[in-house]
């Protein structure tokens, strides 16, 4: 069974994860990992760290070997490549010239909740740990993921719907379009026109010392049916993805298909007729489920969407208090970006294979790949003879 | 620490819960859960079967006695009040005249993607289980939840926001007048005008033959400062408020705070600033966020909304496929409700009670009341001193 | 994957466990499981109330549909035949003559830590919970996990290796001998001459008012190889089994083949040397290891080792001290069983069923006995080729 | 909440863990984990591996910063100090002359069982994940664990008590006394004639190319009354210390208390009485309970003792089969301690200190170790006034 565990602050030495549960006998290399964290670091609207510090590259401690994984826990490291600048700050020992501390918390991030629970007076000793820069070894968790569900035929994709209230226009399209498509837009929108009003959003956004949000639609292509399970809440496909989504930073809401205008909508209108020929078997021609029924997945493409706050941190800052004087001060400026929403899309394809992986695991057990691909195949029989 | 687990089936004998965790000495008995029972079964738009044959009354059989809990785990039996007229077609042991199997799979349901998965050819041994009388045990669960919360000051509460595209004007209101609006309204709309037109728009979807979704409001009022954690994904409050919301029967959407209308604004309109008082310490204008950055509670009231989709089984049926004969045939008509959002606002606010009481244990730990009670007070202390 | 919950205390109205996990299509009545409740109940050095009052029948109210499990949890439940005597003592409502309270803490049992726990000052409220009554709900949840076993060839059995210092020889037997001899036997002792020695120092132990312990084997034969895995503490067959056999009211002892006696050998006497042959495939001459190498199944039988100590409440009771008048006084007599190592290796066979079901669904994976028979056979084909 | 998972192979780059749920504001340095990591490596009969290359340092890169704990997950690794060596037979990435594989299994090791569970004809992909070596991260976790516990002044200490068959008297000591005499003998045993016997012992197996196991004994010093909880099966105390416990590698067996001998005496032999004096409250006179009763700690010592098995790996090489050619081989030969009792007991006390840092989080609540304090203060006065 999968599961994993992360750990890291942003300047700290490094960021890494350990995950476990992947099976023996995959092909995996940090070569594959690093194509998905420089996806993550890409996209207009990132700020000048992203630009010139950081190229992300991952470090493969454990679980492969030769080539391979081994069925033992898998390390991830990706070290901070501007350590040196950061040793005395972040140093994990005693610190003689700590520097001075962080007192000014920026609304719409951890630094005051955060300070309050853990009982420090640095903000740095929760924002380090909070900062979105943890989502790189997210990433590197989910491309493993994606590796093995590549092998199984499942293509995980992702793209930008809407940046700053300007949406994309709908247009149904392959899997492999959406991801060359995506892939070659700085914003990871499927389309020109719109790809050009969102990027002026955005210069503007930057003009003015502001920032913007915005949505991205993660597909999971080629999922077979029969993944998650209705019979108990936690165990249901729809709520694992809403967790693995609204859990990485920013995002305030999520959606499955049709999402929140299926509230708007007859019931005549939206569930997916079912229909059947031999040759496909069981089919619909609308997928506004988005893929998944009574939290199992119906076999149709499985469709998420998320929504993205601003990133909280301006360069024209919000009114804050200075927790040590309480008097009114500015919120702290930290970093730069102005939109992050295309490295969410990235981020979100991540968390997505994480639980896809996770629940496809459980269903066909097995501890090597080749034991599991038998599974699978016998498992695509019983369906097809349903 | 709190987990639970429900069973059973929708027309079986009972459904069930075991609930674990509840401090000891907390005050708990049938008649508080039953008011919630009794909340979820109202609501204009409902069918004949919630009308005339269930009146839900929980009996706890186990970790309460003589009127408060002891510590040990909790037992929520809700008993099938029509369980005579299905002991056979639901029959644990073998039954000769089992009855007829349902083979209609109905779009928007569990049915077709379950029985695949589990390799039944009786929908019956899918559709049970998913079915939406399982909430009620949820509700008994919230409820308990509920009476821990109570105890510090915590209130979970909602109203309904939308049904059938007819959204309700925003309108900022104390928590027991919510309470008391919701509660007096048949579809749990505080405002008057907006719920006649809900009515209407019910009607006369069940007229013909249609069924309605719509979007609900819950809100945790006086939740401290401080729950969840930002150090994990899998820890962070709105994640786990939103695997919660999601895995109820029809939820296709969940949002938080602004939710995705916080994608269509600047980082600078979204924010809520941070402000100090001697009186009130750290408090904000606005909460935009919904009362949770980075993971972890801030203070302010906490606000998750949810889109549900029109109920799938509708009186006029939609296409589907017989899984025997894979002739186009009609889907299965099990029920007939048009409209469930009134009662799904009660089975949000359950489990919103469930995943903000289990952080609440989490972090005050305690075993008895009292104990959790000292160490409550102990930190609202310290957060006062900061 | 399994997973399971028991709730109930001694005297209350029932107890009762929610199990999930079982695949759908497995057949199962209660009469299976009621044989274990049986064999439980049985054994020389029982008290009156097991002769009299209890005669353990289980209840199933879900996951079980004519006859065959349908993959949603099961609920098994076992009344108190005799609730009508204690109604107003154990009232989970408010009761006027809650009658007097339990202020004795007995030496062994969990009455004093828990009531300093727990915070009250009713010892009935904690040992409630904690008798070993609690055990016959696992032997309900362990009756199915046995049943799930069974398809695959897997039987979990076992005998008394000793009571009160009494010891059988060792002699090696099918496990078909076995469980005949040790059902037929009033103490499960595979040895006829040492069952009346065992026979008569209970009875000499009942005479003098005190109680006896012993030891019990369960085994687990034809397991396959490579359950468990040693890839992570917690993944480990060994310890998982530990906890379980540990976790049963009353043992003191855990140990896996050998046991203690391997830490005074030489290493070349007690590792199990390898060997093949063209017909068996790999084996062992000896099965020191008790069927585990590494925390995985090696495919020898798995043998686990438990010691029990004497029951705590004894007729002629140990010192304690009145927790509210705090003057010492005798440990409250509740129960008067003389020895219960017969019925704790029936205990033990259940919660060794359970971790191996356990591992063994997480490796086969498969929604349905069909798709998990299909994983199996051919995970024993590859074990062959090996 | 501690949670915790660990990674790496023997002779990969590195081991490691993250360890998750440790108060933020604890004190923390790599030089007080280091102690620890140095006790595990010395002893008498430790091979020559042991005493050249490795001399184990932890490098802490996440959770801690300028001396203390943040709250965030604690990242632990220990460079493998030979990694030079191995590059390329540990190489994660593709590599040309991946040296000879090895194909003759261990008995008494993973080795076969872990080939055919993975689906691999190298041993080494599974030997070096399941390697004792592993053992340091978790010595390193425990460090932490007990730093943690030593903060409310519980001490967590071994000693040898067994090896060959070799016993050291029962004698009765203060903690700090067991300290200071087993970290002063080659054996770690507290007898100085046992020990002089248990040296010569290791010293004949040596030169017969034999290895020899032993037990040790794990004392947790001044816990708490009310840690664990009887209220489920895996919530109990003694079973998570038994799973902790038999997890290390070629431990065989696990007792609380008077253990197994417990199985041989009368009730009225074993059952600590309870006695209270306005001083001390309640207390013992024996502690036959190992200090836990009804899987809740007591208040008294709580007591361990584990059986190691000797070392399966001999000079003096078992029997095996080639898993290539079929034929009859000599198991390989990795490694050559003789006996590495003392060092169990060091990895004992960080596995015990683990759990009890688990139930101890779980019962005090509190993400600081200020507020942590404060509730554990509040306890105590509970307790003292009950």
């Amino acid at each position: 069974m999968i599961r994993y565990i992360t750990a890291g602050e942003s300047h700290g030495k490094c960021i890494s994860a350990i995950l476990e549960g992947i099976p023996a006998g995959l092909k995996l290399t940090e070569e594959f990992i690093n194509i998905d964290l420089a996806l993550r670091q890409k996209g207009y609207g990132r700020g000048p760290r992203m630009k010139s510090i950081e190229h992300d590259k991952v470090s493969i401690s454990s679980g492969v070997r030769h080539g391979k994984t081994m069925g033992s826990p898998i390390t991830l490291t990706i070290l901070n490549k501007d350590w040196e600048n950061w040793k005395t700050v972040m140093s994990t020992g005693m610190a003689d010239k700590a520097g001075f501390k962080l007192t000014s918390p920026r609304p719409g991030h951890v630094d005051l909740a955060g300070i309050i629970k853990f009982n420090t007076d640095d903000i740095r000793n929760v924002s380090e740990r909070a900062s979105a820069r943890g989502t790189a070894v997210h990433v590197a968790v989910g491309a493993v993921c994606k590796k093995l569900l590549n092998e199984f035929g499942i293509k995980i994709i992702s793209f930008t719907k809407e940046i700053g209230g300007i949406k994309a226009p709908s247009v149904c399209r392959q899997a492999g379009e959406i991801i060359k498509l995506a892939n070659s837009s700085p914003v990871r929108c499927l389309d020109k026109n719109t790809e050009k009003l969102m990027i002026k959003a955005i210069g503007k956004a930057e003009k003015d010392g502001d920032t913007l949000g915005g949505v991205f639609t993660v597909i999971a292509d080629k999922v077979p049916v029969g993944l998650g399970s209705h019979t108990q809440w936690d165990l249901k496909l729809d709520a694992r993805l809403a967790q693995a989504v609204m859990s990485i930073q920013a995002v305030k809401g999520v959606e499955i298909g049709y999402g929140f205008d299926v509230a708007r909508k007859l019931g005549s209108q939206v569930h997916d007729e079912i229909l059947y020929s031999k040759q496909k078997g069981y089919y619909r021609k609308s997928n506004n489920a988005g893929g998944i029924e009574g939290g199992i997945s119906n076999g149709e493409p499985i469709i998420v969407r998320a929504a993205m706050k601003p990133i909280p941190t301006l360069r024209r800052p919000l009114a804050s208090v200075d927790i040590l004087t309480k008097k009114r001060t500015d919120a702290q400026i930290v970093r730069s970006d102005v939109c992050a929403v295309p490295s969410a899309g990235i981020i979100g394809e991540a968390v997505v294979a994480i639980e896809i992986a996770r629940v496809f695991c459980e269903k066909f057990g097995g501890d090597s790949i080749e034991e599991m691909k038998i599974n699978y195949t016998n498992y695509l029989n019983m369906v097809r003879n349903r």
